[in-house]
């Protein structure tokens, strides 16, 4: 089945990405006072068990996918996205 | 409020880094069949209006956010995340 990783910057991670799409949309004219950036993977996990895909994204996302120390993460397990 | 933009690679486009994941993920012992790597963008857009909100993150994802020759995007409005 499917599964998402949502990895974002961390509340108070200076995230300079961000700031540079902030500022771009700014300039085109948009009304926003902020922007972060993150990334998302898309896993096909070999199970069929929701709780078990969930379980396993987790371990991947502490050993590889995301970096604890300043970065969150949330899983979403069969979506259709 | 707060919106999302989550950008995905179109199937059928190569991720070269989905596969460098899906690789990594495999050398680690997950059973994973294959992996897609995207991003999200989260924009504090100024209105309170999440139609509103839903258009202008439209726009900024043809205008900036995505390519859309490559990727595809969807918008979520409102997300605590």
């Amino acid at each position: 089945m499917k599964a998402t990783v949502l990895i974002r910057p961390k509340e108070g991670i200076l995230d300079p990405q961000g700031e540079a799409v902030g500022d771009a949309l700014r300039t085109l004219g948009f009304a926003v006072s902020g922007a972060r950036v993150g990334r998302l993977v898309d896993v096909q996990v070999d199970t069929d068990d929701p709780a078990e895909a969930r379980a396993a994204l987790d371990r991947m996302s502490h050993e590889l996918l995301a970096n604890p120390l300043i970065e969150s993460f949330t899983i979403e397990v069969g979506e259709d996205a």
